[in-house]
């Protein structure tokens, strides 16, 4: 970034709000954390553990809270919040770079698209027939878009995308690389030994502003259609199984699958590699622990976990052993109780 | 579908059995859930939970088992397994479209390669050298086939699919987009602090019937080869190791690892995220809960788990800790029988 | 391979070491497992439990450590490691193909880039602008590489790969299809209840002798670098979240995740589907078992597990059912041991 191409502290502070404490007219270009920053950068404090590293920075200005900002000299922007200060302020210096409108001449269109000249279709990329695009609507390359599928306004695929016929994407949404979205889902009826597929001719629909993370894969419906809400995130390598619903504004983290039919309430929360069984309901404001295995329908907002505690190899060998006599253990303590209690009453 | 193109009850019955209770000329085109069923629609009832969507639905005709046809008036198909019958009725309903026979101009066909007049291969599609595609085989767009492979008759890959070389696919497979065939298995010997790679020289060898969903890899043998068997079912995001064998009618689910050279029987079922280590024997008929972590041999056809039972946070917290000193635990209820006895003895 | 092309013994004994036990004259073309190895092959014992495949095999020497020399009557090489030994032989007798040096007329490559002529670049490639190939690397079909990106002489990529803007590759790596390197990080800051993202101005780093296996993806650093170390090895399906560091040497198997901003260190060994949590640090010579979610940092070098031990389904149910009450359990020992102690007192 050329110098002079940033931003005041006080323009940040007519943007974004907060407490300035120093000089208004420093000027930031770039973003660093604590303790790789530099002359020009802003960084932030978020955790008291960094605290030795704020005293220590090189940066020009900082953002923290109230407790923070005793914890340094630097000119510093005070808010509740300063994490989400923060993304703000890099989300104003780091404005994603959009592609060229156009269609690349290695592109491939089919019969009865829409693309709109604001648009951007990278190069091998396949499009196939009927399928609408919106306004400022961006294909990395090599992205494949079956029939008839419906890309919304200024939403982002990211190279290698594969996007099944008849899916709905919605607006701003971003969608990285690999993922694949309106395969088929899991569903096979058994007829003596062998499986019967059952055609999959729901779709998926995913509504504005939701992103979606490598090589993650969102299956189409059975019957009825699989449903991302507004504003949900997903991470990297995520399986969603068909008929799934996922509530507004949750956010799962990368390696979790949520089986077939499960529906899941709004601003949940899913750690890295939970499972969520099919067919289950979960409430809004849930949030489940990473590595837990969800197994029945949860109706109230909370937190959940069922996490095996690690340890040496060794205690935990010793200790896991009785996992499997915990029955015949309990019976032991019953009849020590049982015992115990006898012999009290005959004093 | 247009009105007319669908099929009368009586024409259901005769080509798959059942009993049928009501108008046989009714004309059903459409499959749908009780739920978002209209006019024209078949549904059906395959869990006693949706009883009370049987009696509301606006299907024109159901499928049900016995009990539940005493539970409408619907015209009705009864059978000993409606989700059966009801996947054969939507395979009726739903023919897959085929693509359009021929090689896509923007592909690219290596020298040596069979390409019958009845496959289908799609823009953007690299086909290897010494390739054999059989009769109607489809590949989508953007698909990779390495030298020397073989796809099987009627066998289909949908967009993104990469087969390494020398792999062979049997016939009527469906695999889907991402998922990557023929890797390298993760065979290193140690040298001091450094990894040596085993070069892997094995293949991989698919049968027919086999479905392999999004983003699911399946490595190439070491020596011999990795083998998935004749109606092997893969679901998504599934790791399968260098010289794995799994047997035939087998179905894994979403996020399933199976470690190398490992070898499952036949008409297994693995639930989701469930990890099998490597070098294991699991026998027929084995059924595995999701999640659970398989790390010795299994002889017997049966059911097995080993799950954390989730709870609310706190909870979980507080019962957890108790697992690090299970075997301090024990040792204070063999004191306390010790003990009890003694004191008995005193009696 | 044609009759010739092979090695004699001896010159195997010249080449890597190792005492020879008969003709020296032998001469073996391929490795194969002892129950497949035919005429010209060579293979090994690394495990006692194929002590009798070692009796039946039909190869025409064998690699085995001093044990193993006393069982088979067969030329052999004697050596600590045999199964070191053999990677080295199986890598001597299958050298990588190289593809064939050049730009495939498909491939489309942006301004500015830089591909020596000893470089080859697959049909359908997409390499941006201001790209740096070494020499003698490989891009397979279908690669896409973002704008700046980097890749070390010698490094192979197979079909399939993406590579994101920014990102560089060291020398002598393996990458294989499906992998994605450089997606952007989990970072999502909460207001209200939606999530503001946080942009990922990070990148990737990966030293030499990386491999990576398929379908694996690797976050870009929300501010700092994601680094991979040299001669690190990922398998399939792996999730390195942003601001990881992996140290040298460490190699990770299928399905594991690394939460961001977490540390490994050297010479660790993680297994399949083990979960690491973020901002965590793991020292050097760490290992950790399979189906294991570490949720703090470890000081320590050992070995490291948390696994929960499976049963039938049945005996599971029944023991699992006490863990919600463990915290009970206690209770009631702690109680039992109190009213022991008067009786015992009484007396």
């Amino acid at each position: 970034m050329t110098p002079g191409s940033g931003f005041r502290l006080r323009e940040l502070i007519d943007r974004f709000g907060g407490t300035l404490i120093g000089n208004p007219e420093v000027v930031v270009s770039r973003v660093a954390s604590l303790a790789t920053a530099s002359a020009g950068d802003i960084s932030f404090l978020s955790h008291r553990k960094y605290r030795s590293q704020l005293r220590a920075t090189a940066a020009s200005a900082v953002l923290v809270d109230a407790e923070g900002a005793l914890e340094t000299e630097l000119p510093r922007i005070v808010s509740d919040d300063p994490y989400l200060y923060f993304a703000k302020v890099s989300q104003l210096l780091n404005p994603s770079a959009r592609a060229n409108p156009g269609i690349h001449p290695g592109a491939v269109v089919g019969p009865d698209s829409e693309i709109p000249a604001s648009a951007s279709i990278g190069p091998g990329c396949y499009v196939g027939s009927g399928v609408r695009i919106g306004e400022g609507a961006v294909l990395g390359p090599h992205c494949v878009l079956g029939d008839n599928t419906r890309i919304g306004d200024l939403t982002q695929l990211f190279a290698s995308v594969t996007i099944y016929a008849g899916c709905t994407i919605g607006r701003r949404c971003i969608i990285h690389s690999g993922a694949v979205i309106g395969s088929d889902g899991f569903g096979l009826a058994r007829e003596k030994e062998r499986w019967t597929k059952i055609p999959q001719v729901g779709s998926v629909v995913i509504r504005d502003d939701v992103e979606i993370g490598a090589n993650t894969t969102v299956d189409r419906g059975a019957l009825d259609d699989t449903v991302l809400e507004d504003g949900v995130k997903l991470d990297n390598q995520i399986q969603i199984g068909h008929n799934v619903v996922i509530g507004a504004h949750s956010a799962l983290a990368g390696c979790v699958g949520i089986a077939g039919s499960t529906r899941i309430g709004r601003r949940c929360t899913i750690g890295g590699a939970a499972i969520i069984l099919g067919h289950l309901e979960i409430a809004d404001d849930v949030h489940i622990s990473a590595g837990t295995l969800i197994t029945r329908s949860i109706q109230e907002a909370g937190s959940y976990a069922g996490i095996y505690p690690f340890d040496s190899k060794s205690d935990w060998a010793r200790n896991a052993a009785h996992l499997r006599h915990l029955d015949s253990l309990v019976e032991r303590i019953r009849s020590l109780e049982k015992k115990l209690a006898a012999l009290e009453r005959k004093k």
